[in-house]
Order: structure tokens, then C-alpha cells, then sequence
């Protein structure tokens, strides 16, 4: 059902590039990242895949921590800060190292959702997630940020077997976490963009498209050969 | 050998205050802190001792999780974070708590080693840091930190058998850590103040007192009644 990659030239130019795909559980969100995944590939990119949280050894240990009840009850702040320390993991070992070397990164979930998540629907200060995102990610941060917006009645159908657990937190949750979303995409328009994500798995994927075309093409500079061959003809 | 708190009238008006003592190993701050606290409780205080790394069962995870092999080699960023962590639980579960009931707190170490030894010695970026910690601590800043200074040799002198450890990073880390605690005081000189700690012990307390007194003590208004009973005689 993929297009061809190419038909699409300025798929190249998402080397070096750090794409990260959010939205709520339901969102389709990891659909659509492994469909561009597969394209990029088909295209001749290295693509390194990351997913939070988790995806280092650090991280695996800390999620267990979290999850252990013998923790006990913990600070808002400090799970916070112990996201973004799996996610500085995450950022020194594999996404850095990888865009250096010019592979495109493609992670699902990042800082955004730790705004949406922890800030706008945990009631954590937006401030302090900012600065500490800016702790543990230095100069590394996306390029675009693909939010894929879907209502809760439509996420929750699509969870199946899952669909208790995000019930459990209740609409005004789940609507809070929408909101923060949709405040990113308003203070930050350059990088962040929201995606109708309601309806058919090909007409997101088309409009997901359509906004990294926008974002990274530049039709007659990018094509298959790198800019730089251009010059060297 | 202390001098009688009933001679000191401005120890109640560290009610609610946060001292830090910092230093490296071998400094004498916490033999230091120690007399404080004797003395603060002599004179009525309730006083809440805190010493990291740990205090809290998170921290003692986390310090596990970073003690253990199996971990693996991890990134600075992350190291400097999951301190932050364990502090964010500290601030939350025992500093604010302390300090909103009227508790004196000491604080056995805090931001300012992450600065000195993360920092200065260990290379990483300062804004960083201060980021993390902002996200971390929020308004919870101390009162008075109080750097007990002393040369390497004096240092590792003092500290016997555990000698070897601290020789084994080398005179220029030393060095670091130490200039990490000077800039400190210069950039921050209304909070951070250096005390002379390669003199006797007593020098060094007379030192502290001197410190604290004149950061916490203004006579004739503080005295062993709460300036709010002075108004109501």
C-alpha cells in the first residue's frame, strides 16, 4: 500500500534529521512511524528507531524502580527527573551518535510528552520540565515533532484489550493531555505539528507525509543525490 | 568544649532556615554540622538532618542502581540527573516539610557538590546543572552554604584509611573541585561563604558560628523569644 520511494526525492534529506511521532495511546501514532520506517529504508537511509521509556540498559533499570512497589509513593518532580535521566541516556548513547553519522532518528515519544503527561495533566510546572529537558538533551532536540490528534472515545476504540487502563484515568485526564499537546504545536508552530489522526490509517499517513515533504523538502536542491553531489556535477 | 547556646540568642532565628555545609572528604563538615546540630537542639530547635547521596527510599534505589555493574558505563548528563532525582525526593519528602513546620535543616552535601565535583572537576556544563536543579529543587534554595575549605593534603590527612580512595583521582581533580567551590562563592556571595577548615576544629567552629551569626543573628531583634512574642509583651 506504500508509495514508492522514488516517487518521494526528499526523503534523503531526513538524513541527520530527529522526527518524533506523539499523541495519546490509540493515537496510531507507532503505525505510522513504522510506515515511514519502512520507507526510509526502501529510500537507502540508516534509520535508528528509539522508544521510550526504556531503550538502554539505565533506562530498563529505572523503569523497573518505578514500577517496583517497594519504591512507594514518589514525587511528581522526581519521576520527572528520572525520565529525563533515561531519556539523557537515551539521547548520549544512541541519538546523538546516530544523527552524527547522518542516520535519521525516529523516536516515539519524547520531551512532549513528558509537557503533556507530567505538565499539563499531571499539574507539574511547565518550567521545570523545560529546564530539565534542557539538562538532559543539551543542543539535541527534534527537528519535528508529529502530534497525531485523535478525540479519547476514538484512541480508546482503537485500544482493544487496553482500553481499561486508559479509561481508569478518566476523560478530564485524558482531555488535559490533549490540551498540552495542542499548546506546543500553538508556542512552538516551527517544529510542532498536529496531524488529524481520526481517520483512515492511509489518509494520516498521506497527511504525515505531507507535513515532513513541507518541513524538509525543497524540491530542485533535495533529490536522491545528496546536495553536495549536486555541486560536485 | 561548646559554648552554651543561652550565650548565642540569635540560634532560634535559623527556625525554618536551610544550611548546607559542603567541602570535600576529609573538609571536617560534618564533624562541623554535628556540633551545630547539638547545639541548635540545646537551645530548643527542632533541626532535620539530611545527607546525600540517599535519605529516602527512592535515593537509596537509585544509588543502588548506580552502584551496580551490571548498570554499564552512563553518561555524565544522566549521573548528574539521577542525583537530581534522589534530591527532588529529598526536597519533597523532608527539606519543604521541615522547613514549612519551622524545622531548622543541615544538609550534608547538596546542589553545590554537583557544581563542584560534576561540574568543575568532572566537565560537565554549568548551565545544565543549574537547570536540573532548578527543576528539581523549585523555590527550595538554602539559606547559607557554608564551604569548609581545605588543601588536598590537609584533606586526605583527615581522612586515614580512606586515604587511597581519594588519592586515587589524582591532585588536578582535587584542584577542581576546589576551584568548583571558589567560583561558587564569588558568583554567589550573598549565600555561599568559605570557611577556613585547615585550622583546629574549635577555630573552625568559632568560624561557623561567626558565619551563621552574622547571616542569621541581628541583635536586638532576634533572642531566644520569636520576634512575634517580643511584640506581643
Amino acid at each position: 500500500m506504500s508509495l514508492p520511494a522514488a516517487n518521494i526525492p526528499w526523503l534523503t534529506a531526513l538524513s541527520g534529521k530527529f522526527v518524533v511521532v506523539e499523541g495519546p495511546d490509540g493515537s496510531g501514532k507507532s503505525t505510522q512511524a513504522a510506515r515511514l520506517v519502512s520507507m526510509l529504508r526502501e529510500a537507502g537511509l540508516e534509520v535508528v528507531e528509539v522508544r521510550e521509556p526504556g531503550g538502554t540498559p539505565l533506562g530498563e533499570r529505572l523503569r523497573a524502580v518505578l514500577l517496583d512497589p517497594e519504591t512507594g509513593e514518589i514525587d511528581v518532580r522526581t519521576e520527572m527527573l528520572l525520565y529525563m535521566a533515561s531519556r539523557a541516556e537515551l539521547v548520549a548513547s544512541r541519538i546523538r551518535p546516530a544523527l552524527e553519522r547522518g542516520a535519521c532518528v525516529l523516536a516515539d515519544r519524547f520531551v512532549s510528552s513528558t509537557l503533556a503527561y507530567q505538565g499539563a495533566a499531571g499539574g507539574l510546572d511547565q518550567t521545570a520540565i523545560r529546564d530539565a529537558a534542557r539538562a538532559a538533551c543539551g543542543e539535541v532536540t527534534p527537528d519535528l515533532v508529529a502530534i497525531f490528534d485523535v478525540d479519547e472515545s476514538t484512541a480508546a476504540g482503537r485500544m482493544g484489550l487496553l482500553r481499561d487502563r486508559m479509561e481508569a484515568r478518566g476523560s478530564a485526564y485524558h482531555a488535559a493531555v490533549r490540551r498540552g499537546y495542542h499548546e506546543q504545536v500553538e508556542s512552538e508552530p516551527e517544529t510542532h505539528v498536529l496531524i488529524d489522526a481520526a481517520r483512515s490509517l492511509d489518509h494520516v499517513f498521506a497527511d504525515f507525509l505531507g507535513v515532513l515533504g513541507s518541513r524538509f523538502g525543497s524540491p530542485g536542491v533535495q533529490s536522491n543525490s545528496s546536495p553536495r553531489n549536486v555541486e560536485a556535477k
